[in-house]
């Protein structure tokens, strides 16, 4: 089973499937400028007539890809059984705070990501269409912890906070985790975590 | 007096403080992508070759830009004469986290300034020197956040916390405003300003 194919996707076309996880790959390879139709085509073994059978352009196939994606990533948050609002908490951040083991001097697969996405999202700056792509998904992220943080609260795991509130700070501190590690070396991502984990645990655990 | 012209660059040459500031005026009218050596010579009203006379090319001229405008900044927050600890936080912080008025329907300034900061800091990605400018001068404010924090505590106005972990806490905090701020529409800068403010009442302030 790869990202793009799974049980919930069972009427998507296999072609599809495999145009998307062709895109998801050469993402991470070449980033957003290095990406074109015909490199995906080849990578799927198909004509770039076959890709303009399911997608206008390039900017509607990354559309799609941006919206499976994002779907994908609430799924591996959120839709877990049997997980406490605190596991939530604690999965949501941990995607995003990784440390990487000391001494490792390659490219983590996270920082690869983090630049994927965060190379991918400053196109919202001059194309709407990803502002509004992107605003959506923030604010889908939004509802979905504040939720989780309303549950904590109910269920006493939680101390009685602001659930918007909370949430608002939570996806500024992620995002802006992301949009260091993409663009600086001068993120400490040991401190982070445990300045995050005291965080939590002063502000928001009972 | 202008951004780029100053008593601190009274040695640099007039010409130059020009070009930079006709390259801020065009950075935050077209973005990266807008920007070209014909276009700022238009500006300044003289010939491509007078700015090949003191820049290689369009990247080495950003990079003198960049380099200029952190100075800038960090004179702006850490510069000023009879500031105490917290006054220097509280200003690094608002000039990050302004609440646009109730109503006000056009761009702010401030959105249009992260739009342009974050569109440069995202060719970190592909360019190896704007990842080293961007590190450089994040952390050149952490060792001055870092600073202030650490004199806050001598001085008595905040409580002993851990001021390295602090100051990397609020430059990934103000690093995802800036972010939010430019690639979406889904920031709620007066609940952030109101977190932000418990959270320094509550951590930081004695």
């Amino acid at each position: 089973m790869t990202y793009f194919s799974d049980s919930a996707d069972s009427d998507r076309h296999q072609t599809q499937q495999a145009i998307l996880e062709a895109t998801h790959q050469i993402l991470l390879e070449s980033g957003y400028n290095g990406i074109s139709i015909s490199q995906i085509a080849d990578r799927v073994g198909i004509s770039k007539s076959v890709i303009y059978h399911y997608y206008d352009d390039k900017e509607s196939l990354l559309a799609e890809f941006l919206d499976v994606a994002h779907e994908r990533f609430l799924e591996q948050i959120f839709g877990q059984e049997e997980t406490t609002p605190r596991d939530e908490l604690e999965h949501f951040l941990t995607l995003f705070i990784t440390i990487p083991p000391v001494g490792c001097e390659s490219e983590t697969e996270l920082t690869q990501l983090a630049k994927t996405y965060v190379e991918l999202r400053t196109q919202s700056i001059s194309n709407p269409d990803y502002r509004a792509i992107f605003t959506d998904s923030e604010e889908d992220i939004k509802r979905r912890l504040t939720e989780t943080i309303e549950a904590g609260i109910d269920q006493g795991e939680f101390k009685p906070v602001n659930p918007e509130r909370t949430s608002e700070h939570i996806i500024t501190f992620v995002d802006g985790v992301l949009f260091r590690q993409a663009t600086t070396e001068s993120i400490d991502s040991e401190l982070l975590h445990s300045e995050i984990q005291e965080h939590l645990a002063d502000r928001i655990y009972r």
